[in-house]
């Protein structure tokens, strides 16, 4: 039942577009009860001389990228250990916190710090979750299990983790990781 | 620069009405990288009686339960083991998942199952992060740090946890947590 | 899917926002083949000091009758022979054409020439259609079977008729009637 | 006085669109007496990337027929004795009533019903009305004169006729005929 | 033909909305050529909980005083020497341009300088056009006649006059005189 | 924080939208006290099958020119005298008030008036301002000062202006000029 109008200067493509109706939509039922089929969004473009604010033409920003995406490409990044790639996704404010270790800053820390406790892992998703904050950052959380090889050689899976992440002006500015290695290792 | 209207039916508070304003202001800033005083949320009432859906008119439904809040009364209740307060905001169909424990339905599981594992505990929250998913349910994220007493007496704390909730028709129906309690226990 | 916003002045009922609720609905319809619930009218009401044509304010002007109920109460004045009530509902250049006459002007004209035809009849209705017409006239079609008494007192029944109304200031301005009458005097 | 604005996914042309802004004109005016030139209807196409219904963008429907043109086409195709086109304007489920005849669902039962009764018959049309019902139908109403050859060579014309049509799916599933013939031999 | 549509908060009074429907309609004028009853004005008034900007609700300002009434109100208190009343309607920057006058900012060296040059001065009105600058000032213009009295006791009348008014902060903070007393002088 | 949305047909180019724009903008601040920031201006064109009123499809007016450029134009051709130029941008009705003269309706009066008094003037411009009077015609105000020669060869400047401009259908109808000429005479 409820209609959403949003106003914006043309200049955002379809996938964009997809993505302002989708947060749209869920905006509106983070609070009213409808049928998602109950809920129309409508995007009105408006060209660059047809919109001002204070007596002056407003040219559109770029999109955000999409956080989820994001930080799954710089997990893939990880887990294939192209720290470029990755150090490129970071701001320069990035600080991460892993279970058990104190806050880290590069990327480097972490491979030592991993390196006495398994010889690699890979992530399974269940899951991503992206949202904005209420503040400059955008969200994501994701969650699954992790697999891999412990430093004698023996392979674990199933171990559950969730990540949060921090993404600002286009790059993350923190992760926070918890997991069930120790619990696992514990009754191992 | 973005404008957002929506036309809703009348019978919303200002709290729920604030709510909308700031999803529907979040939904924006989720793709589009306008500075918050930038986007302009305007939120239209309609009389039942000049919305019509199909030649019929159309009433407004309560709306949603804050998520957050709604969680953060539950955490409270089970802080104070007031059960029957707990158990009325779980769904029929709840799941709860722990570290290292079995899949779990009912609260007395779970109070059975910590018994042996500390005496109480007690959580303190950086952040609470809440979304509607893309489905019918809403997400709650909360993380901080545990504090609380082993069975030996000694006490704990500053143990970093997170939880994840899943909120569907006014109740709660499913739990995930994860936290380093096993990481501290193994490095003591 | 077609969303219509009708801004109107402040000033109109319940019923007759209804009515605009269901005829916008029904134009949208006309033309594109959407589900009813799928179409949705919003009507904005503006209070008279928000509204301006030409730098002034209007004043909203009464609604039209409903037609199909006009002419329904016209219908019952002149079946129960009430032709004040009845004349009370005619513009100045009210006629009417009945199979077979010469068009009258004149209820009486009407009685008389009825006289030697039937003693009475009643009128059951199978639908009432209205609309309005691309010019200032409401257009009502009615149609069902007589029933009543021929002149030697022998009932009849079911002999179907359609009738056409006219609205015009809120008068019936004409009125055109077709009926198998002679049909089945011709084959009884 | 009163605005109307329809937003509607694009895909309709100028024809479509007109018929729609005399539809919307027509329902305003149908219950506000506003003259024509104060009605405004205004059309916002959306394009399919801007528009979303429980998240999902969603594609314009094919226009229905203008239902007056659509039931003038039949009455040609009859006119002329082209029963293939006709036919291809007709139900399923198609009925037609015409004068002292039981109801009839193939247009060859009617050239049988009709050839005992007259040589020929061509319609003059004083006026086509056409609006959608409450429910799925168009409906159109038609009425003017009749002229024609009876049995004996004998020319007719100035017969009074009205005829209602019921278009659904884009086909025409019901005609009523009412019309002075009876009436005219009667008095012959 | 156009039609505007004003998005305000709540609070302004029936004489402001009529000044911001004139207004307005004015500002379309002055680039299309619209006939004044083919230009409609629509304010949607917003309750302070229904508007958000930047996620947070705003409040209305009060409205700015009509600057021609405004200016009016200080000309007739400088007419009946209310120094007072007049003094409280300037601007802490005032400045006042007279002929053959250096510019001067006190109401006491206005008077001290006119003193040689005439007993008293009043002005009829032939018109105040009123209108907002691209800045933060509104402008006001008046011009007519003086008439009064020359030192010698001869009166005058009919002498041309413009007035130049700027008003920003609800104060006048600038006034340029022009006129014809030199001009009627040397012709005398 | 009022937002101004104008609906007007598609025809306008881009500087004609930025004098809507500004325009309006302009309108909203003569009342309302938001800073510029805080006004925002949305043109929604329509395509000309998209409009109707009453029943029928409109087409756009060409736009009036910019007032302020219109008369500025008059002014350089009236400084150069080319009086064919400036004769074709004034209207039948067009009447000019200077100082000390009599109402003129001719550039050759004007000429042949200013003839005994200097050999020429040019003018310096303070400010142009242009607005849409509560009528048909459009008014602007420049002022500034003038310099030149007088008979005798002599050179002048800074002698204070002010010339008022009405212009209705593209032409200028009505100029009166004021200035401290004759002051400065007198005080030669």
């Amino acid at each position: 039942m409820p209609i959403v109008e949003l106003h914006v200067l043309e200049g955002y493509d379809s996938t964009e577009k997809r993505r302002l109706g989708e947060a749209l939509t869920d905006a509106v039922r983070f609070v009213v009860p409808a049928a998602p089929d109950a809920i129309t969004v409508m995007i009105h473009e408006l060209p660059a001389d047809q919109y001002f604010r204070g007596r002056s033409p407003r040219s559109p920003a770029p999109a955000r990228p999409d956080p989820a995406r994001f930080v799954r490409d710089y997990l893939a990044a990880m887990e294939r250990r192209d720290l470029d790639a990755a150090k490129a996704m970071l701001g320069d404010d990035f600080t991460m916190q892993f279970p058990g270790a104190a806050p880290m800053t590069q990327l480097e820390e972490l491979i030592a710090w991993s390196k006495p406790r398994y010889n690699f892992v890979t992530k399974t998703y269940d899951r991503f979750d992206a949202m904005q904050s209420d503040g400059a950052a955008a969200l994501v959380y994701c969650f699954g299990t992790l697999s891999g090889e412990w430093l004698d050689g023996t392979p674990f899976s199933g171990i559950r983790f969730i990540d949060r992440f921090e993404i600002e002006g286009g790059k993350i500015t923190r992760q926070d990781v918890w997991n069930d290695m120790a619990e696992v290792k514990a009754n191992a």
